[in-house]
């Protein structure tokens, strides 16, 4: 017996891709996408791209390492997402910092923009201070972003 | 360029499978998924079946045909799932009936069982009214149960 | 200045009454309320419930004594929630163990049933196993159902 | 027999103040209230504002007259909140188009900041597209406006 197997996202250079599909959960009663619900999506995206370049979040925060948090963000909403509709989310690495990360992640649909954002997630101890990323997370996320093609 | 593709079950004798991992979004801060995020997960795999035996759940709303809503349903919970965990879904058909079905669903990880639950999906009118489900997605849901290997 | 304050419930006799209005976040494209957003409402009124009689959650959790964790529900809906709905939320306790209480729990709207659910919380301790919750707490909830007025 | 009542916010002069308390259903495994549950918070605070400047959304929605929407927003987190937080929300009016609205949210703890956003709401039709809002509508948000103290 084959059994189904959780979506994974694929890195392909500088660009992250993760697909997911739109549920009743995410909707609200205008028929369309909650407006805070892309957040979790591109949040889930960036738990994809985090653990595919190696990096082992609850082992983190099991062992007191820390974790990453959001800092601040900015989205613009561009079209809306219905339910069932097949969502690609995109997310490019901007800027990696000592102690935290710029992204920016698009939502998609058939190639038609849903939703930019430009996020900045910082790297926080247990205690919630700021902190400086892993030196292998933090080259895992340079290569990311070294790997960019012209 | 390969895309992503978003999740999908599969359909095995009279069992659906689905698959998804537990995100930052489900868990609580007791460190576990929160217990209502069960009930979503468990909707998405309803979803993702409907989809597979052929109902299209977003043209019958648009045309006024109708749609599934929860009239009931009773959980246990036997053990909790954690961030990054993968969790497998499985739901079987139970009863179908001329404006209802019962259905059971699990939830399990490495084929512990994490939630159990049995829940019966209601086919109502735009008004709300229990409204006979299309003959047609009745026949596939009984051919689901039908298939049931002894 | 006055400030507005956040939302208290009351107790009244064995009864504890918490109020809420449902919002944009609570529906779904059905244009009524996701089912599975009341177990967060009854869980906002529980957690009122708890804090009325003098339980502080957060510091029991802090000082690792433990928490509430839901170990069974079973919920019937009965008519649907829209959206600005003014919500009434009824807790009654039903039984009281040493590890575990049992609740009924029921949501109106002008004295129409919305929903009815029957739930069982246990005490666990950070390691999530069952334990036996603090007697002042056990006498708190006790007190709440020996209050019954006939 | 006394009822309790639903959250309430208040206006004064041009500051709309909403308080709200954070539950379980808002935390993450991190032990503080997860990144896009503030939007889901100064929805609510929105919503409340238009309902005390007499904007009834729902009828609104239900006549195909239109309904606010997301276009952007830009959120900055500046402390965590954490469960049973007693949380005020101001909401200020920056400035009203024909269609469209921008707003300064925050919100406190006893005045700590937690998070600032700025947001623009569109209004649009039923079709999605952006609409100009009713004039008694915009009448009332400038009114807010206007009466800014200096």
């Amino acid at each position: 017996m084959t059994l189904p197997v959780p979506p994974s996202g694929m890195i392909d250079g500088a660009v992250h891709r993760f697909a997911l599909r739109a549920y009743y959960e995410d909707t609200d009663l205008s028929g369309v996408v909650y407006h805070a619900n892309y957040l979790r999506w591109f949040e889930r995206a960036r738990s994809d791209l985090v653990r595919l370049i190696g990096i082992d979040q609850r082992a983190a925060i099991d062992s007191g390492a820390g974790a990453y948090t959001v800092s601040d963000l900015a989205i613009r909403y561009a079209a809306p997402a219905r339910l069932d509709d097949i969502v690609l989310i995109e997310t490019r690495g901007e800027e990696i910092g000592a102690a935290s990360c710029r992204l920016v992640q698009r939502a998609l649909r058939d190639g038609t923009l849903l939703a930019e954002m430009r996020v900045r997630v910082g790297f926080v101890g247990p205690d919630g201070r700021p902190r400086r990323q892993p030196a292998d997370w933090r080259s895992a996320f340079a290569r990311l972003i070294a790997t960019e093609t012209p």
